[in-house]
């Protein structure tokens, strides 16, 4: 493996470190370092051990592990809810997405894997520590060429943008934001909220109500775990 | 809009129709006939209405709307699944998967619609007629060049491809197929599976732990729905 | 089987018939008639037929299906509600629990059951018909004797009970009727809502903090069937 | 209140104390020592302080906190589902019931309360620990007179008693015990059982096709709760 690459390395006990390769580097565990170069050796799939002898697996960090993997500062949205929006929201290589508030870039890393290097995340941010965050989340998994990170309110300035492909707010009050929409996106995009209080979704649909906004739906996504024993499957 | 643009046209109920636009064509709906030339010509958006005078809204359909929207003769993945396997197997732009059984070709569409015009869907299916149905749903929404369709019992024949990124099976009883994924996928690669019943899920487990997988999760998604009145906001 | 005994009859289908037996009379199904006196012959767990040759499956029916053979007019709670509100309310042989509205008398039937024949069901309801339909769905059941019923609207009446071990309210703005509760019931007594949407709950939230309302919870209660099939286990 | 007199005593970071009214003893909790005496004096919905100075609420019991208050040493039964059992098995006033295991009692105490003084409880139990414990847990709950615990392994001896109302089966291979039923239960009574994991359900779905078992039904309960705060409510 090639310096640069992502690496997702799992302890025994599951847990998760991601780290970008660097020839010379050790990895810091709860069970011992770990030489960047034998990880490099060990490829995907591979096993590398601490030198305190602990066996870690090595693998190529997927898009849910990248987000759960975010420096969080901020509530992040999860991977049930992001993979809802990306195929409600026709988010595709190609698109040109609008997203605020940035937070933790948990979406925004999920937005720009998803338009790949022909589309564009706008992403906006009115606080400059999590804008600063988001910066060094995006660019530690490599994706800060696709996003173009803003430091505004947009409840106060709108967005920049014109003709956007989706739009995807995630702000405390967006009915307030709602006239910014229309002149941002193309006629007939899709738009997401994220709310989590029930207060929040009524007065979103008051302001929806307002228009220009159609085919309004409302949800939640629930995921059961169940414990894989096959002999004594339960959730 | 240009000829071969597909379109979603809502009927005043809801119904919704998905078509290629053909000048000179007409689309029935259960409401009376809408000219195609007026479609291109309200564009995403618009409002056109049947020569019985009943308003269609006219949208771009999402990824979400195109999996709804597949002919189908099987039982389809819903997007609440579809939109969780594409973060958990990392489907991204530029990557290979493979795919088996192909079906009605929802999946299938969701999988070339992610992994753009530089990566590949390799999907297999053994039935005929479900190989013939999803070639016809894969073209209807122009997706086929980057899907490799074969006709086989991958049970088996096993899988033609090495070092793919992911693989997903969609089959009765995919226990009996796990001794073809190791050959056909990268090292550390992710796997999914479909099933319907408790019973398969153990009898895939103890498939499993007999290696070399690992990392395994079994659970379902759950989605809640409510009626998006704003003063009587309930699931 | 005596005469005045409720039974259950349970067509080949799974509809459901809830009688009272009166000797010499029919029962009417979709099927066919059925009589009387062979029901009273075969007992409970026994078979009957109708005279179109189906056979009819008798039952002693239980609190669940008395429930839901309420004839309605109006939304009833259902058992996984009812069940749930019995056990935290406390309600018991011997207890004395005051209801508003009555409505269909679903929950009623259940608090006169449980509550036995030292308890007693102090039931108000505003609306006439709805107060005789309670009344006709009391009698049929045989628990008119452990119910009071009240034709009156408590928001301006207030209770004439004192001294109650519980009380629940089912109606639309419950927060309006809180001022009653505590002249009604004994210090410390449970009280219980039933609300259908977020927007309601808000408002009665807000109500009960003005006191002297204390351990305040709220909650949904889901059921999810499985299809009974052994080797084809499935929600 | 007298001496004898079941009360609850919860703390004010909501922690929950179920003790006997013992005229001249102390309760210990967390924040210090409170007199019984005190307790006796304030009555239900009443405050007394510990010797450290917190305020103490003192409520009645309800079944709810009476099993969730059980001491335990196994798994039990949630409110949520003893709750809709005592509907779906028809348990009330007056009922003779059959269960097994008894556990730690949460379900026979809730059982024991809802058949009252003219009703009885048959539980059985085959590990003599379980059964003193349960014999503790309902004697401190005052319930012991309307129940009958037997020690055996009912699947070698059966049950004892006949023509019982209901029967509840909560043993991990209930497929097993069968054919012990009919011959307990009066004919069309109702059976419950519980079991933790799918495997357990398929393999007693498989036993009740055997007959004489109909009207089979399989489900789960689940509880949402939400965040009580009026202008913030969520699950």
């Amino acid at each position: 493996m090639a310096a640069g690459q992502l690496v997702l390395i799992i302890s025994p006990k599951g847990k998760r470190y991601t780290h970008t390769l660097e020839p010379g580097k050790e990895v810091h565990t709860h069970d011992g370092r770990i030489l960047m170069s034998e990880i490099a050796e060990a490829g995907f799939g591979g096993i590398v051990r601490s030198h305190l002898g602990h066996p870690y697996r090595i693998l190529k960090p997927t898009v849910y592990e990248l987000i759960k993997g975010v420096k969080r500062q901020t509530q992040i949205m999860y991977p049930k809810e992001i993979g809802y929006v990306l195929l409600k929201l026709g988010i595709q290589p190609g698109c040109r997405v609008i997203e605020t508030g940035t937070g933790s870039a948990g979406l925004t890393l999920a937005l720009a894997t998803y338009v790949g290097d022909t589309g564009k995340v706008y992403t906006y941010e009115r606080r400059e520590e999590f804008y600063k965050l988001a910066q060094k989340n995006l660019a530690r998994v490599g994706l800060s060429h696709r996003v173009e990170q803003h430091l505004a309110d947009i409840e106060e300035t709108g967005f920049q943008q014109t003709g956007a492909d989706a739009l995807f707010l995630d702000v405390r009050e967006p009915q307030d934001c709602l006239r910014h929409i229309p002149p941002a996106v193309t006629p007939g995009a899709t738009c997401g909220f994220l709310l989590p209080t029930t207060n929040q979704v009524s007065e979103l649909l008051r302001g929806l109500e307002q228009g220009p906004f159609t085919e309004i739906e409302a949800l939640e996504i629930l995921v059961r775990r169940y414990k894989c024993v096959p002999d004594r499957l339960r959730p």
